[in-house]
């Protein structure tokens, strides 16, 4: 298609065997792996394009640069001399579309998740005409134009939210702001989900509006609900315990820090399913848990979707403290023959750490446990073959009884 | 309950250090964990119990006892002089009856799954009031007469087929034989899955009758299935491609060594989605695979189940081999914009592993991939938290692409 190069496109070089994470398919360039006496960093604007070269001076395709960011570039394409272009944002986000309607019989999802759809820096969660849309880093913010009219041409949205608050913009030299060029979105959002319909705040709430990546998660904890208390800690707008009370808990305890999540969760209970017993307790969730514990409450099934207690890798010790004694409590919590749905989104906890951490909780505590699903993030949220860094959340459902 | 020891068991004494293992959690002992010198293990008959006392004499609970084998002894309590006796059997399967009735709507799923529900060396599948069982150790074989009543007083089955013809037996110097303890199995059972209904051969057929441990599996494959040709290797009864089917597959091509297989998977697509299309080809499916090829033959779903190809870790090099093989062959045969899903139920291939096998595989053909799901053994096939063993399925399923 591109057979003509353009030979104004700057040059990224690489330093020896700094290629070789790019051949295997990975789509970053960290600062140090840059020979900068060759092509200095200084000399690109932040997003600008580069076609990236190895030491001996082949293509290995085209990035965008940000000088000022530790991950300095992110390839978009493997060829070289291929800009971030309105052509290439279709073909992507039409890709990305294609497989989202072969999953879903109706258009609420995750449209886009970064590098995981080949589109570094973009997130775009679907609500019906309604879009969110987050740009993190400087080569997608410099495409906003472009890629809000690929995204009116190919879905017509009523409304477009462009949620630029987050903190990952500092890092690329971004201002956090929340826009909406398109439209005027609604303050609340009802997200239809599992057989049940969640309504939750989209202007001022958290994230990009609803958590999709959990749906299939929180489908398959509610097959342990029937009939049992339920406690859904960490429980923002009740998406696991909704879930459960649909599918016949005898009752519903939410859990969070937040009085504004609580009173969405509460909302979002009588709403589906009015006949279950709900019940909220504000505070730290470590604090709550082990107040819960000590009254000598206990739940058939205990739920905890924390925030990433590891958000960097220098948060790892401290973060792992946080896991375990969340999931010890969650231990303590349930009643013999219970159920415990563990989730993680840091990505820097592997699956089988929180495997572990449940293990030893389990074995210190002399309980017989049966590992019953290891879940992880939704199909619309897809994991890069070549980046481990795209795959960040963790579901394990485990029972556990005291053995006789 | 078992407040007075029995005085009458034997002892067995692990050597220093090699209680570690069984204190957290895990149920197998080794011979040459055993102090032989103290307590020698020509001193049981296969399948007798023994109190299983560490170095210092102290008690770690009850095992039974098979000095012809290198599991020697696996623990089924954590309490001294506690032997299978059928008041422990029942109490076990009740627990295994309950998770199963929490789970599905109906009697149709694996009951028992060995150390997974705390009953090493039992294997039990139901099939609504037929139950197929197999004993796997001389401890379980011994008890195998309390375990029938008990069966028989929890369930009330129509028949029981004891499948007892499997070389594991062998290692326990047990013989191989099918039985038929009470009424008349079906030579043919028809069993429900995910909207359809598999015909597969029960008294002459592979393992216990019907694989449940992929259901999930299947059901997720299927959510690809819409419009596309798909390929069904290793089919078996054709379990993923008649879901495809049932999900709107343009067409199904099933690939087995077995004639009968073949016939079987055909059978079951005409009977379920009579109006797709299907063809059978029949041959090793690897040769069959790089045949298919080699035709130009293209599929926008290919599932491979292949049988384990790594059965003991000594097998891992040549099995390895296999897996590649087969992946690299399957990635071959995707169209563009086409999904793998690969299967592995080799306990030594590692999820990550497999994973890797498929990430080369596409890095090599310069694919642009996407994993969409990571999937395991149903959550009737429970894994004991502490013994990794029991974790065997592995499932990706993942998108692929060449790059623009």
């Amino acid at each position: 298609m591109r057979e003509e190069p353009r030979p104004t496109m700057q040059q990224l070089s690489l330093k020896r065997r700094e290629d070789r994470r790019l051949r295997a398919g990975h789509l970053w360039i960290f600062s140090n792996e840059v020979d900068v006496a060759r092509t200095p960093l200084t000399g690109f604007a932040p997003g600008e394009p580069a076609t990236v070269l190895d030491a001996g001076g082949r293509p290995l395709g085209t990035a965008y640069v940000n000088p000022a960011s530790l991950i300095c570039a992110r390839l978009i394409s493997h060829a070289p001399d291929t800009p971030l272009d309105a052509a290439l944002l279709r073909d992507r986000l039409t890709h990305a579309l294609t497989l989202r309607e072969r999953l879903f019989d109706a258009p609420w999802y995750r449209l886009c998740h970064g590098e995981g759809d080949f589109l570094p820096g973009l997130v775009v969660d679907r609500y019906d005409d309604v879009l969110a849309v987050q740009l993190t880093t400087a080569g997608m913010d410099a495409r906003r134009d472009d890629l809000l009219a690929v995204l009116d041409d190919l879905l017509h949205p009523s409304a477009v939210l462009l949620r630029n608050d987050i903190p990952a913009r500092d890092l690329e030299g971004l201002p956090r702001l929340v826009e909406t060029p398109l439209g005027t979105p609604p303050a609340v959002l009802s997200v239809p989900e599992n057989g049940a319909r969640f309504s939750v705040p989209f202007l001022e709430g958290q994230k990009t509006g609803w958590f999709y990546d959990q749906r299939a998660n929180r489908a398959e904890a509610a097959r342990y609900a029937r009939g049992v208390d339920v406690l859904d800690a960490f429980c923002y707008a009740g998406g696991f315990g909704v879930a459960a009370a649909v599918a016949g808990a005898a009752s519903v305890t939410f859990m969070d820090a937040s009085s504004d999540a609580l009173d969405c969760a509460s909302a979002n209970l009588a709403a589906n399913a009015p006949q279950c017993p709900g019940e909220a307790l504000h505070g730290d969730a470590l604090t709550k848990l082990a107040e819960l514990r000590d009254t000598g409450r206990r739940f058939g099934l205990v739920c905890i979707d924390p925030p990433a207690f590891i958000k960097r890798r220098k948060d790892a010790a401290r973060g792992l403290t946080a896991y375990r004694r969340a999931n010890s409590l969650a231990l303590d919590l349930l009643t013999d023959d219970g159920v415990l749905v563990s989730c993680s989104c840091s990505h820097h906890l592997d699956a089988a750490v929180l495997r572990h951490i449940i293990t030893q909780a389990a074995a210190r505590r002399r309980l017989h446990g049966q590992v019953l699903y290891l879940g992880g993030q939704g199909p619309d949220h897809p994991i890069h073959t070549a980046m481990p860094e795209t795959a960040y959340l963790k579901c394990v459902a485990a029972r556990f009884r005291r053995p006789q």
